[in-house]
């Protein structure tokens, strides 16, 4: 494999599509966002990206099986609203920097032969988390930006940059004349958030005006409530116990003295 | 995008053109030639470059519009005299080895295309600075260099290299058959400097026979002088009360010993 | 040299021929192996590969002869049996990300032309070995891994990623429509493992249905047994030395205090 | 610039040519023989390799006259011997690793074209030297290996790799149809060794059956040993001046103990 190439399981005729993406990244909200929609819309692969610019490992699964890292397209027909969506997620971003822009322009290439004209990046952004994690967007257009703010985004607040393939498509996308908007939720980013990644979805369904039953994501946050606060009183654990012993040993020396 | 393209927004046909390039470097200073002159002479962006080898990230602006990392090439159409001026600035260099050498090859193409024979790059030479910056010109021509100083630059005095585009450039255009100048501003580099900036504006008006008004970028080195000043009394304080804690200290110690 | 080639020795034709690949890695297993079966075969060597991804040097040997650094194909007639053998060894893997991906799939589009279906990489797998190091078995088709399990080989307990040219052979088979599968030995991986390289020989002559004599491997063990052995007596010494020391030491400060 | 070029500045013809590389490395051995045999034959340069693998920074001399980093062809012509000498000289090395195979590639094609059938790379090899420093030697073909052992060099000692473009050379040339040879010269490496450069002059004068004048290099190796003599001499002061403060030291805390 000398360059990144796309293989079409089954040719697909799309309705109006619009491509979301989410792969790794900061507090793997794009990860969560994406797979969530492909569970819950029991979307179904049709699309598989590999790349040389992947890491040179493979996976093996429970079973013994092996596969190369890639990307993957899932589609959903949208029977009742108007946009069929085209969700790409997968297990890697490209490892260097002109791979990173080989494999969003090969993204965007498929994405636009197969009738794309709205692409939507999913992400983190790292910050202060108060309440409900805020979802900040950025777009090329104006109009798209307007529509993500109705919908519940927020303006990016001091304009910094958006690094990997959330950001390189939507800047190149801009150059091959789609629209582009990238969603990007509030995130401490040292632990997979999926609490980020509910406010990135409630967003997506207000803006892309289709539905899907959140119950699943609020019992993970529940659960990654409950890992942050039990790993809190280690933490407390620790500390007292580490005080403790330093007063004993504070002690000990005062007697030796 | 699989390689460096150029993106003409407008076909020009240009005058005798000169390019003056100024990219992110040493002090700035590259950046602040280009920029001021673009915004004194009101000069208009025509075309854009962009490269897989910039980084891997998009910029957001206030308004929370996205674009990736590009240079620019800005016209300024000189009515009364000589020479147009055909001005690149932009958000990057490349990153790696052989990205410089494409990028340079690519912007030097189009250069010739559009009719220059003649390149002034433009950035910063660490040095020691006595009073006004020196300006020190190197080129691939005597003929271009005895201009230069004419126009009050001084001979690099002792050969070190030129780093980054605004040397491959040079380089380059002598195999691509044009002139080629280089002219950088003695600078401490630390930070932006307005001050060397406008050494090189000197130069490059009496070289190239043009007037902008150097009002702005005075008022620039002052608020800078300012900053540096205010700069240096924070740090004299900072070791003022450094010093008196350590007698403090030194103090206690005397007095348990 | 711009890209990975292969330069054919001699133009064989191939019965039913399965590919063995080992190279340098962990405890050198995948090398052992591949050597080890070319030397008891006495398969030929009738095809190099060489890229511009592996390191910039050559080697030299004992009487000053030069070569690149590169890959060997040898080739072992099964007169009796149903498979010819590809077998591949070398000085090295790729050492770029993209490397690794190109020559990976030149070994495989060479392998395909040769008329190869099945592709076995060898390497090593880094646990603890109680007694027989474990053969783990990693592949892309059920049926094979079947096949490796009933040889000798075990499931890959937890799906851990397969790293280098062992990994990505196996990965890219599946796209070219090649079975593959991948034999890892267990080993501390400190240093060269015969010991895993014989478990992983037993584990390919009962999947393959040949036979070689493994009396000299088994000679290799003892030897390394040895070798590991006198380490281990040389280490207690220095520490028992050091000791000796340290209370001398003790005793000393003590005097003087 | 996308690829390696040569530039010819004149089209030659050549009798019997053999090449000779030495470029920066160990001891910059390569490039005072290359620079020597330049210099006393009063070689012409016929040809300059660009590439965009060298480092990213353009040269300035003395006068201020800029230029890329390069690699030279000169051209000896033999008037009364077999051989006309093709001598590459220049600036730097490649920077990675598949540059490095693309350098050695594109300069082996051009010498081909050119008529060479015989490659000799000139280096450094790290060693203790007792006396006069020995040339080492390795080669594609036994027959130029024992012609240059003939000539005063020695069989490579323990068969260790030749690093960088003397390396490649030498390896590639053998897979293009030409022989090719590589001889080192023993140095301790840490400075500029004329002693070594000597060493191979004097293989290449037998080898090739040419004579040039050793003036001037023993010149060099003179001053060279007067250098490191007065180093010695101001380490020796060093050490001698370190010891006295501390005994002062020492005495110092004696007396308040």
């Amino acid at each position: 494999m000398r360059e990144t190439i796309i293989i079409e399981k089954e040719k697909v005729e799309l309705k109006n599509p619009v491509l979301i993406e989410g792969l790794p990244g900061l507090g793997t909200i794009g990860k969560i966002v994406t797979e969530y929609l492909i569970k819950q819309m029991k979307a179904e692969m049709f699309a598989e990206l590999y790349s040389p610019h992947f890491s040179y490992y493979v996976l093996v699964d429970k079973r013994g099986n092996v596969r190369l890292l890639r990307n993957e397209f899932y589609l959903w027909r949208n029977e009742s609203g108007e946009n069929d969506l085209v969700i790409l997620t997968g297990d890697s971003q490209a490892q260097t920097i002109d791979g990173q822009y080989e494999v969003a322009d090969r993204i965007l290439e498929f994405a636009k032969e197969k009738g794309v004209r709205l692409v939507i990046t999913v992400g983190g952004y790292r910050d202060k988390v108060k309440g409900e994690p805020k979802v900040i967007a950025a777009s090329t257009s104006p109009t798209v930006l307007k529509k993500a703010v109705e919908a519940g985004a927020v303006n990016s607040p001091n304009g910094s940059p958006i690094v990997g393939t959330a950001g390189l498509l939507v800047g190149l996308a801009d150059l091959k004349g789609m629209d582009a908007l990238c969603l990007l939720g509030e995130t401490l980013g040292y632990m997979p958030d999926p609490k980020a990644a509910k406010s990135i979805l409630k967003v997506l369904m207000r803006l892309l005006n289709f539905t899907v039953d959140l119950t699943d994501i609020e019992k993970e946050i529940s659960h990654s409530e409950e890992t942050v606060e039990r790993m809190r009183e280690m933490e407390v654990q620790k500390r007292l116990s580490l005080q403790k012993r330093r007063k004993l040993e504070k002690g000990r020396i005062t007697y030796i003295g």
